[in-house]
């Protein structure tokens, strides 16, 4: 695809998730493969206001995340996440948001590590298909210096398809297509409001 | 109606339901009778990202749920929930969301096998006109093969207006028409987000 | 004011309340004075989708509720409270919507049969403007029948400006001015909403 | 920057800030610095439905918040606010909003004087980079009598950033830049509901 086509792409994602309003305070950022020998890839300029639509919104990178020629702004503090996303399997697109929910299941589930969830119809938007399916989301410790966030990160991102949550800063899910990202994104935001709800109502999941 | 005529409607009432964002991780179905006799009906083509509108929204199926002619894409899995529906009532419109609330009410609710309602003005757009009307909605377990699904949703369709609750899948709802369906749907979210705010400040109804 | 001008005065309010979801299930309804001698006010046609905009969403009544001429459709079966408003004081406008949180706390306080306010910045919106001063909002029993419930909703509508929370069927607000009034409703909502988060924290207002 | 430049930049914030519906009841106001000297800057008119935009939306003060020449409109009462952040900082946006939530906060801390948060990765939307960073609001008490309340501010506003909660009746937090000012609002605001939502759910912060 062209350059062009998947900035078009990434910004009608950018569009959907800031109209949840899951970008408060300009957090979060959004990356799409764009070519993939050698890997080339969009990813949100930093300081950006994501609800807003301008043709400075992406900066195109390089494999270690480096600014690809001359170009209007840099790339965003957090793209060495993106860089492992994409240089460890073969995901199409990543994306990174704060919601209060997401914040909140990765603060209350920090001690054990990950947060796991079973017998929920809309897991099967996760592309887990097998009755009983068991999804586990891992949560790790937030580090300032985003080397050591990405080296924690890393041991993480398997395969094509994933998720990992950053103890009070957000979750990065990523996958083989833009649409399916955004979908498991969605999904994941589901089941962390509904285990939330069901919390507030003395239920343990 | 014209099969165009019911495609708009259906795909209106689609349109008013995302912007609720009531089809999380493209989750979620429509369906609308055109012809009585043979039964055809037009239901969600599988996996669309129902926040979007385009030509390919709907796939027309006969009364077993299966593709009528050659069209652009298959029919959602769970159309044979809709094809009870109207073999089995007059019901002219069905819909499948899930919200984080009906989920949890159906979590909630489930060993009881249904939720009651009682003491609400908002239950006339119900069209339950009797003070003191007792509105009961079951709520039957998920199950991964839609078939059993279907089996087990089958015997709660009595009449051309109804609704099931699936536990941690969402419901299914069915009207005379699509306007008293859309209404019916929404009573239904308002009594369920009640319900499960008194609880949350202790008060179980 | 012409009928027209109160027409697009009222539809403007309408659209607003509708796109915060404030008439979930066709309820609500709203109402405009037109003429004072004799009285004549506009108001919700009955049954109508209060999110869709048309020529036909409201209806031209007397002072008894009773249709004007010959229209298009017939006046909301809840005409009589507004009857009450427009007769008993010089109110201009009167709204009366159903929201989660005005019947969650119609419910909880119904038993002192009203919910008292206080200490709020907000209540200056509600043209108190002492300090300390206290918003009293009556709670009646709902009754299916509407002319039983417009007498037990009378002997409250002693100024024109105010509020009475009917049990589990929402709130009625009047004022002045259609500004006015639209304002007291969103401050109720506010101190709802409130009062409902603080009580869910263990603190009692 | 010319007033009108101003003017279409402090008119874009509201209604954002409105979209999000942070104005209930007519309530907040906005502020921006136009001149430095003599100080001159624009600031809402009273009593406006912030959520509608209109060319008498603002009025341009001087240092001591009184209205400029002939202009239609008068400030809002609350202008006192913002002279005191304009004449003692260099900040060039001030923003004063009523949420839910930031009522609620106010009303949890305000015996302690303050809310205090830390650990959290979107407290670098507030421009404090260190890790391990503490961010302390301080909650003034409330007064009907604006200069008293003002007097109250003063000593809170101590550099170009900052906010300062009054006790029920919301936040004022300004900045370098109106960019910067509407992100700290936002980042707050994603403070207070986070930790409202921890509370509910029994862990304190």
């Amino acid at each position: 695809m062209s350059v062009t086509a998947r900035w078009l792409e990434l910004a009608d994602i950018k569009d959907e998730l800031a109209a949840r309003d899951w970008f408060p305070g300009t957090s979060g950022n959004l990356a799409i493969r764009v070519e993939d020998d050698p890997l080339t890839f969009l990813v949100t300029a930093s300081g950006r206001d994501k609800r807003k639509r301008t043709p400075d919104d992406f900066v195109l990178v390089d494999a270690f995340g480096r600014l690809i020629g001359e170009q209007t702004g840099k790339p965003s503090a957090e793209t060495l996440l993106h860089v492992e996303v994409f240089n460890r399997t073969e995901a199409t697109c990543s994306l990174h948001v704060h919601t209060i929910d997401n914040n909140v299941i990765s603060e209350l589930y920090a001690a054990r590590g990950e947060v796991v969830f079973t017998g929920q119809e809309i897991i099967k938007a996760l592309d887990y298909w097998e009755e009983d399916a068991i999804v586990r989301v891992p949560i790790i410790d937030n580090h300032a210096d985003i080397p050591t966030l990405a080296a924690a990160f890393a041991p993480h991102v398997r395969s094509s398809a994933g998720a990992v949550l950053i103890r009070n800063h957000g979750i990065t899910v990523w996958g083989e297509t833009p649409a399916a990202t955004k979908r498991y994104l969605e999904a994941y935001e589901f089941l962390f409001s509904y285990t939330l709800k069901l919390r507030a109502l003395g239920v343990h999941s």
